[in-house]
């Protein structure tokens, strides 16, 4: 039942150091899946902050409940993930099953509930049984280790047709931190939902309120900056855990010179994941990046990116490999931002198709065909009203995913 | 290359009564199409007032930025429309085309340029030669007719695999008052857009603020209430010509107790246009209903029930048959109106799956399954918050949408 890999996945994948202060454990809980791992527990050293970033959608699941809860005391000592479940939609079971998981992960790490985080990816408005972690975490407890990385990638995926990891290294006074970070996105089978997990870990010590507002920011250049297609799942959950055992001093304050630093490899990290997850949506045959440039503010640029970027009918253009510019205009004019029809800009790849409101005088049809064969399209869009500028990937639309998600759930 | 018909297609149109006043003809122009109607010209007698309603896109077509221009004066002489080419996005020569495919269609009419209405539909981006319509259009004007409607309607058709007509009548003062449209939507071949356009023609004598002030309300109950795949078009447009030819007095004021009967009325034919449009939705093969109340205002239900009815993911599901209650969830949690996960209320017809935040405890799987066959699905959702109400139209999202719309251009 195994969809096939994507041709978009990374011909290799790197190879992650060890985080000081993280060690984990998989496990095949049986939770839906059959002969795989589906549990992730990992534990943190004392004294890690952590930061987040969860769903905005009013409908939460019970687990991203529990984060957001959890996330204000800014330290955290253990995290449980599952796949298979989403634990979404299921009312007061699903408060009872997040409090009685947290325990269980808790009591296997030897620590207190409320220093467990949480997350859950799966199927909607089925209660998900913790019982299911009481059977298992006492024995993971038992062999955490520093990696291998990519099995605790494996464990969290559901129709994710490969691991998403990621890692960068930054020299703070003469000392390696190492930030490593995990991901997930969209799959099939019982397909539910287009659930984005992502877990970053790092050995630098960083005081939890600077490491939210290095993540915040961060976020909106990367998994915010990607759509498969443009559903916003109940469950989407970032975490960023930093254990403070590498030697170098604890940053701080958001002035100390290293944060920017720091900032820029999280960055890094947040936007290799974000893309990992494109590479992997739906039926995906094609990487797509949508750069807006001179719209009336980055904000604006950012909505007409995105509304190319969710537009079905530019998408199923894309996979049909047709330069299909028209459908670029349509979108730029639906998104409701400022745009001027007479000084638009239209260019796939190096090849400008339209300017000033019409067909480039020197189109050529050919060109721009053969350009459309790529793995990977950039399409970009001069609005020509202003400084602001955006970009967004999203990948095609094809019937792989109509096939995907229109299979019978049970 | 015609595609088959739309299994929702209607099984027998209606009878459309004459429109006193209201003459027109068909031609092969030669735009893009062989063998088949492109060109619809309309004459309306001296005296006939015109409203209409035109895409609210911020880079509209030649015609619409035409037509805008002069909707203003609220008279109207003449209808000029095409099928197969937009005229959008063509710059100065778009402006051109379109001044000169309203002196060629007055010339033909004996009237003003300025009392042409104008649409096209079609291809994005290719300039419009108006010569082809200067080849037609004085022999169209030797043999207008008030009939058969189902010739215009198949004029203006792009991807569409049916014409759609509607008519409705109303008596005043013992005189019946008709009022009779056309409409088409999305389609294919050379695919650029779901293009939507209507056309309603009156006998009743109606004032022509009155007639904007009827017109605007009904179109967010019909045509703004429908989504096939939430991409708005450059060239959207929907215009009401009243010939005043009715033997009825004038209506010049919407206190005037026949301006309620008439919007009445005028709704339904918009209405059941605009439904005929979602039954021949690219690829559909179900006519989906989203009803949303309780919300805490109308504008507040619209878009919830608009994001469910764009959403890929409830949208595949309905393709495949499942009653996937869980991605109803997240699109009323994405949609970043007020709700509360923890009173919500989904039913499948009259099969209620969801209520207080989790599974109807008397979820039958097995009913809501063979409910899911039907033809036509109504989703029901109650937010439980306050009093507000909406309903959209869709359609499923299926491997024809990727087929149509996935086809290389030229």
């Amino acid at each position: 039942m195994a969809l096939p890999v994507s041709p978009l996945a990374p011909a290799s994948y790197p190879e992650l150091p060890e985080v000081r202060g993280v060690r984990f454990a998989t496990a095949e809980a049986g939770i839906k899946y059959r002969n795989r791992t589906d549990v992730l527990l990992t534990a943190m050293d004392e004294g890690t902050t952590v930061a987040g970033v969860l769903t905005t959608s009013k409908c939460p699941s019970a687990a991203v409940d529990w984060c957001r809860q959890h996330l204000a005391a800014g330290t955290a000592r253990g995290l449980l993930v599952n796949s298979g479940n989403a634990n979404a939609f299921t009312g007061s079971k699903g408060v009872a099953s997040v409090a009685l998981s947290a325990q269980f992960a808790a009591d296997a790490l030897g620590v207190k509930p409320e220093e467990i985080q949480l997350a859950s990816t799966g199927v909607i408005g089925e209660p998900l049984d913790a019982n299911k972690f009481a059977e298992v975490t006492g024995e993971m407890a038992g062999r955490l280790a520093p990696g291998p990385w990519l099995d605790a990638a494996r464990a969290i995926m559901t129709t994710d047709t490969f691991p998403k990891v990621a890692t960068a290294t930054v020299a703070f006074d003469g000392e390696d931190v190492v930030i490593s970070g995990i991901a997930k996105g969209s799959g099939m089978i019982a397909p539910d939902m287009a659930t984005m997990l992502s877990f970053v870990f790092t050995d630098a010590p960083i005081a939890a309120p600077v490491l939210q507002a290095l993540l915040t920011p961060a976020i909106g250049k990367s998994f915010n900056a990607v759509t498969v297609d443009s559903d916003t799942s109940t469950s989407d959950t970032c975490l960023v855990f930093a254990t403070g055992k590498a030697n170098v001093a604890p940053i701080e304050s958001v002035d100390d010179p290293r944060a920017a630093t720091f900032a820029a490899a999280l960055g890094d990290v947040l936007h290799e994941l974000a893309l990992l997850i494109v590479r992997d949506g739906e039926g995906a045959t094609k990487l797509v990046t949508v750069e807006v440039e001179g719209a009336e503010s980055d904000h604006s640029a950012f909505r007409i990116a995105q509304s190319i970027a969710n537009s079905p009918l530019v998408k199923t253009a894309i996979a049909g490999e047709d330069a299909n510019w028209g459908r670029v205009v349509m979108a730029v004019g639906k998104a409701g931002e400022p745009a001027d029809r007479d000084r638009l800009r239209i260019s796939f790849g190096d090849i400008q198709v339209a300017t000033a409101g019409e067909r480039d005088p020197s189109y050529d049809e050919q060109a721009v065909s053969s350009y459309m064969k790529n793995d990977e399209i950039t399409i970009s869009v001069g609005i020509g009203l202003g400084n602001g500028s955006a970009t967004v990937y999203t990948c095609d639309l094809t019937h792989g995913y109509i096939s995907i998600n229109g299979d019978y759930r049970s």
